[in-house]
This record gives structure tokens, C-alpha cells and sequence, in this order.
């Protein structure tokens, strides 16, 4: 029996628009930041669980007054009743009737309710022992299931469902889970494709991460010139060959009737997606892009509110690749959720990672789907750039283009703090 | 030359959930509040800019975050060069780079520009002399345009058709406005349907406000048991008679395979609407519920983030009333840009309104509408419920069932501080 005695929050922000590394079309100078927060309790074991929501720059206080505000609904709970029922944890918060008003369930409150979440998963992850993605790869269906919330999804799935899907991910686990710590999870690498950079800066690096580091596949922001675009995709195809792929991505910057104009001079490249072509909410405008930049993809979902969203995606056939996002949403349940959604449609998922413990926090879910549901990862790859991982007591290890599994038990997203404080912001 | 000296902000929060008024199938306890701004100057005139966000309680003090977060950008500006050009100010706080990654355009930072926006035009329309309503109906069709964005939303709607669309509106103007002066805009009550009222306080309130108050429509909450809404409804009907329009609303309780399942029951009352029978993101979901419930009209929009999901709505014919709100947007400028796009696919705009000041704001942007976009309100009502109006300095007027036209300078939404103190939330 333990109580959590404190909700400490930090607001961490790294000045990485001084090096245009983050640059693209509609981000142009991000601060790469962190509303962290660690969650102590009065346990013999010392274990605290530890959350956050990635955000770039401004704002990040907003964040962090957020989850201050929740604080006071945890300090005091029995640890162990929060644990074992997580379900009733997500319903205290996504559910609470009047704070469910500042969303419902989506922007500054839902991402805060989900560093709490997931502050909370990590905590029954240490507790186990074990990594996330293998504490949630060998949960029992049922248990999983019981976990995550099937409201305004039941046009679609249902927990029945999500059972059958999840049992029938136990065939053949055993010997995924040792692929993966032999091989790792495949990456891609978004180093060279930065817009503040010059043509040689991208060619240089673009060799680098895929001769050396072994990346098979690399991005390129695009959407501020046309004609830029056309010579940095030829550039860049020059450069990594005809076998390594290529994708872009706009940022948002696109109208519809823009979007689809632009795309369509990129037919000659063989790309793998054209990433968010437009306003994350518009759900029938990324459907109509989807139909007529047919056979480029469309991906997105690295600012998808939460799981309603991806349904109508999914219904609509407006992406053929789901790039789900650690913090965006409100933690490990609703992420599953994503992943079982996808999996009902026969949609690939390709996180989307980055910044301040993304790729720390990301991966595990990815090695879930690929243990658990989909069992695939042929088709799939991760997000990778080499963005504060010094910052992290457990950083991503990349081993020849691939994410190592992690080992260490936990979500992977706990800081050196010693290390990072000269980066919290003093307002 | 002024220049703005200060924006403070107060959170205030109203007992309400003590009497059961505002409960509903969703929001069981609401404590209707206000993240509450004033914009002050160093001008002569003496005039300062107020604005606000509706909330229900727990989450009012992270809107109040948000609004403090963005003051710094305001205070010390030129208050001429801002007024004058508001599509800058808009730009400034909607499409700050960092910022915008806390929604984009939705949740508590969208909801926090809407109010410091709504303050600036709440300025605006003070050292003009005209209530907001006046000075919107009355700008130059170029000019208010001008103010407005158009991103994502050019597929359906360009500048060009907007300004053509306001000077057809200008015909006719002002036999309107005397006729709004003389009688009003119609109104609607929600006092009698709350479901925490017991069956002969809806009848006796439902008497009340159409036989007394002159309402020409009431609405009754549903969705907690389906024969008590039947029960209810019946009750309701009688007691108002044929003439009388009844609508419900649902507040979100409904996944849409079960929605399209309960609303199907209502076919014999003759319902003006069913509002929000599932989740406001689900916009496919509202279409496949608006073809199965046909005739019953689907109404929704109080809690609608942003004009892209409108967009879609509208594109989708996933509603048949669209219910616009005072302060879930980015203040005036998307709120002017949601009738446009209303009136261009000819859907009819009934908002939504209530507690703590949302009467008082939102009738001006329904006025304006009359007056200078669709010309019409035969069709139209604006929500109207008896709350907190005794602290307003100019509180909302109901003549015979109808919004009385504001005259005062301004949007209508300065509060009696000194009243309302006990409220202020102490933490």
C-alpha cells in the first residue's frame, strides 16, 4: 500500500531555433520543449512515474499550468488502486464533467491529461519490471481491453473485437519479441531535410544517415517553393539512390485545391508519402488530396487530436499511412486504441518522433503493434532525429538505421534533470 | 496614439452546480464560470476591451493561464495600429509558430485567443460608438473581409465570394435594422428541460416561459433513459401544445450506432432538432446520423472547435441547424467567417448560449447575420437561459420572447466586477 505523495512539473526549453534544425514551411524557428512532469509516491521501492508533452516554444507554461491543475486530483490516491484500474484513472480525467468542457479531449487539457496517464503507465511499467512495450505486448487481452475506452468508436470496433484482434496477435509472439532484440525496429531519418538547409548541407547529411548510419529511408520538408522542392527532390534522389526511400512532408501549409496541385508535380520522384498536406481537422480534404495524388500516400497525424479523428480517417480512406505521436493524445490507452483502429483497417502506422523524448516515447508503442497486433514491420518505420537524446537516462540507440528495443523498465522518458535544468524557463 | 497598459484576468466561478440548473446527460454538475479579461489603455477615452471564455468549472484557471501567457504579447502595443488592422492581430496569436502547436486552432489556446481577440473588438466597437453587432453589419464589405482567414477553407469558400456575398447582404439593410430595433431577434428557452427537474417543474417552467415569457420554442435535455425522455417529451408536448416548437439535446451521450437507435423513437413530437446526439469531432458520424433520422433535423456547434470542422459539417450535410457559440473560437473574425460559410451552403445558424455572459455575446453575431448575410431569422433562435445576467452592466433584455437589440457601445460583455468578486476563485 502507497500513496503518491507529490506531482512535480518542469518547463524545459531547448533554443533549437537558433540552429534551424526543426526548421520547415510552417514551423519556422521551434524551441524544442518539454511540460514534463514526475509523479513520486511514498513507496519502499523509490520508483516515481514520469510523463510529458512535447511542444516547440511558446506555451509550454500553458501546459504546464495544465497538468499543475490536475495534480491536485492525484496527491493523496492509493497508488496500487490507481494502477490496477487504469481505466477508472483515464475515466477521472478524460471523463471528469466539467474539464471534459476544455476540449472535449483534445489540445493543451487532453495532452496534459495524457503526460499524467502516462506518467501513471510508467510507473506499472518500472513496477513490473519490465519495458512498456513488452509489459503491454504480454498483458492479457482481456485485461488490455478493459483498459481502453470504446466510446464514439462502436460504429467501428468494438471490445469483442479488440479481444478476437488481440488474441489472435498472440500467435507467433514469442518469436517477434526475438527478432526484435536481435534486429530492432526500422527507422527513417528526417536529418537532412530541414528547409533552412542548403542544397550540399542536405546532400551531405543525407549520405551520412543512410550510407553510414544505415537509414533506408529519409525526409524531406517541402512546401515553401515549388520550384525549391523540385531541385532538392532531385538532389536527394541523386544522392540516396533509387533503393533508399524518400518521403516529404508540407506542415500544414497546404489549402486543398493547392495541396493536390503542388503534389502532383512529384509523381517522378517515387515517394513513399507526402506528409501532412494540410490542416490536420479536415478529415474530407485529406480524402479528396488521397483520391487525387493518387498512388503518392497521404500521411499525417503527428497533430491528430485524438482517437474520433483517426476513426473518420480510417472510414474515409483520407491517409494510407497514420503517423500516430506519443504526447498528442491521452497516453498508452488511447495510442493502443489507435494502433487497433489502424490494424481493423489494414492501415500502416510510421510514428511520427522527433524532438524531446519522442523517439524515446514512441518506439515502445510501435514494438507493441509489432509483437501484439499488427505484426508487422516490413512496411513500417519510425521517425528518428538526433534531437537532446543526450538529455535521457535511457536514450534511443540507433544500431544500423533501427531502433534498439529498449530494456530498461519504464516508458524510456525519464531525464537527467541535472543535465537539462539550465534549459527550464524562467519566464 | 494609446498604447495597452495592462490585461488582467479573473476566475470566476459560479456555484451553479448547488441548484442543478445547466445538468444535463453529459455534464452532471457544472459550476458555470468565466475566464474573464480586460484589456485596458493609456487613452483618454478612458475605454478598455473585455472578454472571456465560457467554462463549467474545473479548467477555468488553465484558461486563465493560457490568457495570461498571451498578455505580454499585448501590453505596450499601439492600440490604433492593432485595432486597425486586426487580421494582423489575428495572425499574431492564431498563427504564432510555437503556439499553434498547442491545438492547432482548438482547445484552451484557441479558446484564450478568441478571448483576447474578443476584447480587442470589443474595444474596437466601443471607441466606434456602436454596439458590435452595428459596427460588424456596417463595415465595408473589402474591409471586413480583410479581417478574416481564409486558410483551409478555399475549397468551399474564396475572399472574392465572401465580399460579393456581404454586398448582396447590404440590400435591405436598413429596413432590417429597424425592424430588429423595433421587435427584437428571436429567442428560445432551455430553462424548463434539465434533467435534474422533476416532471411538474419542466411542466410548470415550460408554461412559464412560453405562456408568460412569449418563447416560441423550448428545449428539453435527453439521453440518460429512454422512457423518461419519451415520458418527458409527451408531458412537454401537451403542455405547450402544437404550436410551440420542442427541441432536444443529447449533450454527447450517444455513440451514432445507438443514436441513430434513440432518436428514431422521436418520430410522433415533431422535434425542431435533436442537438448533439454524439461526439461534436465526429463528423461523418453526424452524417450518417443526420440520413437515418430524416426528417429530424441534426443540430450541433457549441462545442465545435474551429471553422475547418464547420467547413466539413457543411460539405458532409451533417447537420441541418448549426449552433454557433460566443467563445469557443478565435473570437469575432471565425465567428463571422462560420455565418458566411452557413449561409453559403444555406444552412440556418440557431447559436448556442446560456451561462455567464453568453447571451450577451453571441446575440450580436446573430444580428449582425440579419442584418448583413442571410437577411433572415423566420427560421432562426438564439438559446436563451435565465443565468448570472444580474452581473452584466448590460445585461441580455427579453421582450415577449425576443433579444432586445443592445444599443450600448460595445460587445456586450462587461461584467460588475464588484458584484461578482465572491466569486473569484480562490484555488
Amino acid at each position: 500500500m502507497s500513496t503518491i505523495t507529490n506531482v512535480q512539473t518542469y518547463d524545459l526549453r531547448f533554443p533549437t531555433s537558433s540552429t534551424l534544425s526543426g526548421s520547415d514551411a510552417m514551423n519556422k524557428d521551434p524551441d524544442y520543449s518539454s511540460a514534463y512532469v514526475v509523479v513520486s509516491t511514498d513507496a519502499d521501492d523509490g520508483l516515481s512515474g514520469t510523463g510529458f508533452v512535447f511542444t516547440i516554444g511558446r506555451g509550454n507554461d500553458v501546459v504546464v499550468a495544465a497538468i499543475d491543475s490536475l495534480a491536485h486530483t492525484l496527491v493523496g490516491r492509493n497508488v496500487e488502486n490507481l494502477l490496477d484500474d487504469m481505466r477508472a484513472a483515464w475515466d477521472m480525467f478524460v471523463h471528469d464533467s466539467q474539464l471534459r468542457w476544455l476540449g472535449p479531449e483534445k489540445g493543451v487539457e487532453h495532452m496534459a491529461i495524457g503526460a499524467v496517464l502516462s506518467a501513471l503507465w510508467d510507473l506499472k511499467a518500472k513496477r513490473a519490471g519490465m519495458p512498456l512495450w513488452r509489459l503491454l505486448a504480454h498483458m492479457d487481452p482481456e485485461e488490455l481491453v478493459a483498459t481502453l475506452d470504446f466510446r464514439y468508436l462502436t460504429d467501428v470496433l468494438t471490445p469483442d473485437e479488440a479481444v478476437d484482434m488481440l488474441r489472435r496477435g498472440k500467435d507467433g509472439l514469442e518469436e517477434r519479441e526475438a527478432q526484435l532484440l536481435k534486429l530492432g525496429y526500422p527507422g527513417y531519418s528526417t536529418a537532412a531535410g530541414w528547409l533552412g538547409y542548403s542544397d550540399e548541407k542536405m546532400m551531405a547529411i543525407a549520405r551520412e544517415e543512410t550510407e553510414v548510419k544505415g537509414f533506408k529511408q529519409i525526409k524531406l520538408k517541402v512546401g515553401q517553393n515549388l520550384d525549391d522542392d523540385l531541385r532538392r527532390l532531385g538532389l536527394a534522389r541523386e544522392t540516396i539512390g533509387p533503393d533508399v526511400k524518400l518521403a516529404v512532408d508540407a506542415n500544414q501549409v497546404w489549402d486543398v485545391p493547392q495541396a493536390i496541385d503542388w503534389i502532383n508535380h512529384f509523381h517522378d520522384f517515387d515517394l513513399e508519402w507526402v506528409e501532412e498536406p494540410t490542416c490536420p481537422d479536415d478529415v474530407l480534404g485529406h480524402a479528396a488530396i488521397q483520391k487525387a495524388i493518387d498512388p503518392i500516400a497521404v500521411a499525417t497525424g503527428e497533430q491528430m487530436q485524438n482517437r474520433i479523428m483517426y476513426k473518420q480517417y480510417l472510414q474515409a480512406g483520407s491517409f494510407k499511412v497514420m503517423q500516430i505521436d506519443a504526447t498528442r493524445v491521452a497516453g498508452p490507452q488511447e495510442i493502443v486504441m489507435e494502433y487497433l483502429l489502424a490494424n481493423k483497417f489494414g492501415v500502416r502506422v510510421c510514428p511520427h518522433a522527433g524532438g524531446v523524448g519522442l523517439c524515446e516515447a514512441v518506439c515502445h508503442f510501435a514494438m507493441f503493434d509489432y509483437l501484439a497486433v499488427s505484426g508487422k514491420w516490413d512496411d513500417r518505420v519510425i521517425e528518428y532525429v538526433d534531437n537532446q537524446h543526450e538529455y535521457f537516462v535511457h536514450p534511443t540507440e540507433i544500431r544500423n538505421g533501427r531502433y534498439v528495443a529498449p530494456t530498461a523498465p519504464g516508458s524510456g522518458v525519464d531525464m537527467k534533470l541535472e543535465a537539462a535544468q539550465r534549459y527550464l524557463y524562467q519566464g
